[in-house]
């Protein structure tokens, strides 16, 4: 029963989505590491809603509050922790118990978790809200592992029927990824925003949600990375980005798609580049036996459509224990993906950056 | 840089392919639990090789000799520590040490990794021998799991581009999952087997090899189990399942079939029956928010195929730094998959054991 | 490198001395427990300074801000999430960098461990002031405890050359460990304390300081509790006592008296009392084996005198490199003893919370 | 409920004192080390029974049979585990089950904790033998930190009433480590051996045990190794060494002896010597604020006299709940401080080598 992960950078995260504050401390991060908190801050906005259509109107204003371990923008070798204060939030909704738990969301198990005493207003600790720290975390993640020639970028691959133009795996640019990492809505073919965002408009139009793919790129690392069976770069990629709210699938390289392949056509090859041992496809996505194998990580990540939908849903009632019906009120995102491709950008850093350390 | 993994129930694994000795200690098992050894042994002859053509046709001769933990077929709060003595290893072998590594293989991260030091002979700690022991773990974990009350089995979904018949993730039969879990090629639909093995046939007589999905199911688990963020069903599940040799993909439920689907389609609403909460489907493999939401939890594997082929590949002298052909002598098995089947049983009994305890 | 503890119920620390907050995280509080926050905050008013002469007259106010965890009193399950502002620092103290370390302090290797990138002023995350979470972690782990039987109390065992009274380890009673834990000065003969004030009001004076023992007792709990070899109840609770800064020594029951003992005149022979087994004697403390064995828990922890002291003494310039005087201006605990009491209370219910989860 | 610790170097020790064998696995040893085995069987046999007086005359062949790790006297980066078969063991023992507790042993609350089913023959998981695999974890963690300057060695500090000389905590050569490391009955000052064996041949003749206190000194660290508040050096140790059977107290430097003493008096000062920074004294036995100094870090640890003794003691029949007496049979340590020494130097280094790597 934990919020907190990491080995050598250890990361606990606290908070509910109506109460005082949502934030986290980061234990175990180097002293003297110089910090850009302006490109802290702009991932943190990637993520925050109400920027267009595809996200939910509502307000967050999430500024971060550093409450220790940052000195000068430089950290100090002691835990750094970060607060963001909730307040945006009504205590008027408090009235009402939710005894009618959300299909396919957190209520119900939760209720039976916690015994009914978990604070229910807004989703509370399981809310989508508590993935503002993460990208806070991952922020700082990505530029130590920046200072290590390390780059990390992810893009939308997918939304609903709508794709992203394919990545060669084994020929992904710095360029590329940078320019990723600071889009508010990232695609490498521009030109499909708009028919993603018609996807997404379709199912708001239709009080529905749809689902997507995130797909998450790491240049940089040098081969050998990750560990012995159960500490592979795999396992500790995955056991974060399940973290997140609404992600049901996570795969390396081509993933579920080597179940119907052969190995003589997907087989990563090597060959002598530049007088360096270099793989010459990445089907792989540059992790072999658990270790990276110096070709770019490929993580791609499976988002669920946001259960929270407008139309009538069958429930039940936990107090009566009687068949019922719900309408969920107020406004979610039709789809959480472009918002969520800073989250998995985070989980992958602050993964790969515990596994350098 | 580990192989042990767990919280509450610990499990260390250890042994290199060629060495002296395979096994594992497993620490935090209750005192008291009745062992049924048979079933043990049984379930490790399923993992075993040479059983038919899908596999390799090397003898293996796994007997598991308990060391400590066990007296009287009854666990006694020690840990218990087994070992597998390796019989079938030719010391010859290992005049050749590995210049070239094999594609897609652990060989070139692992020389990277250990600066040449490791044991490469047969795979080393990489070798797929070594998911005898979490073979034997799991075995024990869905002992105490099935007296509980939760029954773990898997099938083969897919081999190429065979599948099996589509399961009804709301309706899963004890009966059915132990019948899988004690078939050494587990279909739910018999008829499939012929035509998994020819695919798989057809792969060995072109030199080559094939992936495919082992898709477990886990009924019995009452709603609540699992925890907060990091601690999500998911995220333990899929840390010890990337731990299995050829895996590239863990999926829950629908998993990446989320990506095109409206949430008015897939979310999992609720009824009363019996007196209880009950799901009116299942799309989320069991899994709300990270926990159990008392529905069958199901997850699904993508295996690669086995990357040691028989034809010939591109590789490089890692000692002369030179491009070189490689061409892998020894008999291989064409297809992990139906092998697989036990293994990721009991890497899913592993996990929800830890959890559950 | 981690201020975080903790198996089940894991504390993650923040702060520093002289930046914008202190706090810790507590992760894995069960949900439903009714918090008595009175009685919270009247621990940590035993820790702060500034009530009498043996304490710095420094005033902080200590005011726990709950920033996640709680609603209505009561733990919803998700991380509890306390912060402390810091109100009473000087920013001007910042413009003298710290070159000549105080002698027996953290400064020198701090120091070398951060580059000299850590927070110096106040002496940063390495602070005494750092203990306020702590206590604040252990008030709520005593409530939990309570609930389940068991009282902690610790008492001023001795302060330079005075002892209280010696205690029966084998007869302890709940009421003396709810008196002591509600004391400012605790002390079981209250006739010692002008003696002992004595002494550090004699260590004031001479611009020294003094140092000390604090004794804690634990009852109600069962026996059993504790676990195999490294998860024994005495290396638990060492691991956080050796965490409260000036801690140098930590033995149960006789401790280190055992050393000229005969086995004869200290085993603790068992008898049948009430209908249960008791001890006749309780040497060990209450821990046989690891385990507890049902007697009282019994742990001495040993303070150096405070290094923070006015005369002048001999250090080195770590930028010059040369040898250099230092004289330290502001005021210190001439002995930190009876403001240590409630942090080794603290350590002791954190400890034991952790071992009962 | 672990017998596994460490957080880098993880070790899982396994086995019970008649089972079929002990031993353990060591997880996270760096590759390509070069390990001289002779040097640890000879840790062992200083650990041994059987050698003279003041030991068991039981003759135990501990011969440790590596399984996996080691290739050609070299590590591979895989697990290091290792198993030592127990011969000796009298099946014919098991027969008489254990009703009666031995007073001051594990068996009471192991009882409980297992609920009768732990193996309680010769003490199974909590026997005294289990030290032997943490003797020989150990040995190799002092082979690997002597290959970074490091040198671990302990002696006799007291048993009884006699004491070895003082150590000067602040000149401690490796040559004199050395010497002690390499003793069956370590002891700086030779003269006091006899007067030792003494005390414990007058124990023995008593039917009585007598304990003692062991110190372990390691030089050649640098400053500034360790963690934030609970990562402590001593936290570290302390939570290894209190995993040894009969410990009661660990103390760093002056230790308890602090207590009475002023800061003016045992504050370490600085000077600069040949260049770099140096303590004037060493009372704080090289740690500050939780990380080493540069001085040789000292820790005694407080050993109880062996519990079990040839005259008759007052027990309990946990059977019948009736008062009982006990004649423990067989023959037992008298003291257990000269085969102790090589055990608290293993745990140390142990300890020491987690926190470097």
């Amino acid at each position: 029963m934990s919020s907190s992960i990491g080995d050598n950078i250890k990361i606990s995260v606290f908070g509910e989505s109506h109460g005082k504050a949502i934030g986290c401390v980061i234990d175990g991060l180097p002293a003297g590491v110089k910090l850009d908190m302006d490109a802290v801050y702009k991932d943190m906005s990637r993520r925050a809603p109400g920027k267009d259509k595809t996200a939910t109107p509502r307000l967050e204003k999430d500024i971060p509050h550093i409450l220790s371990g940052v000195l000068d923008s430089t950290t100090t070798g002691a835990p750094l922790a970060m607060m963001i204060e909730n307040t945006n939030t009504k205590s008027g909704d408090y009235s009402n118990l939710m005894t009618v738990p959300r299909p396919s969301h957190s209520d119900y198990p939760a209720f039976v978790k916690y015994n009914g005493f978990n604070d229910i207003r807004g989703g509370g600790h399981f809310s989508g809200r508590l993935t503002a720290p993460i990208v806070f975390a991952g922020a700082v993640a990505k530029q130590i592992l920046a200072q290590k020639g390390i780059i990390v970028g992810a893009h939308i691959k997918q939304i609903g029927s709508v794709c992203d133009t394919a990545v060669d795996y084994n020929d992904i640019s710095v360029d590329m990824l940078n320019k990723l990492s600071s889009m508010t809505f990232s695609v490498v073919d521009e030109s499909v925003e708009e028919k993603m965002r018609a996807e997404v408009e379709k199912a708001r139009l239709n009080l529905d949600s749809v689902g997507g793919v995130v797909e998450c790129f790491a240049v940089g690392l040098p081969a050998g990375v990750g560990g012995n069976i159960f500490d592979a770069v795999e396992s500790k990629l995955a056991s974060i980005l399940f973290g997140i709210p609404a992600v049901k699938g996570v795969q390396f390289g081509l993933g579920f798609d080597f179940a119907d392949k052969n190995a003589s056509k997907v087989n990563d090859e090597y060959e002598i580049k530049d007088g360096k041992v270099a793989t010459l496809s990445n089907n792989n996505g540059g992790v072999l036996g658990g270790m990276t194998d110096g070709a770019p990580v490929v993580v791609s990540v499976a988002f669920k459509p946001t259960p929270s939908i407008a139309s009538k849903q069958r429930s039940v009632n936990l107090q009566t224990m009687q068949n019922a019906e719900l309408e969920i009120k107020g406004r979610h995102d039709p789809c959480i993906v472009p918002r969520a491709v800073p989250v998995v950008e985070a989980a992958v850093a602050i993964g790969l950056l515990d596994l350098m350390m």
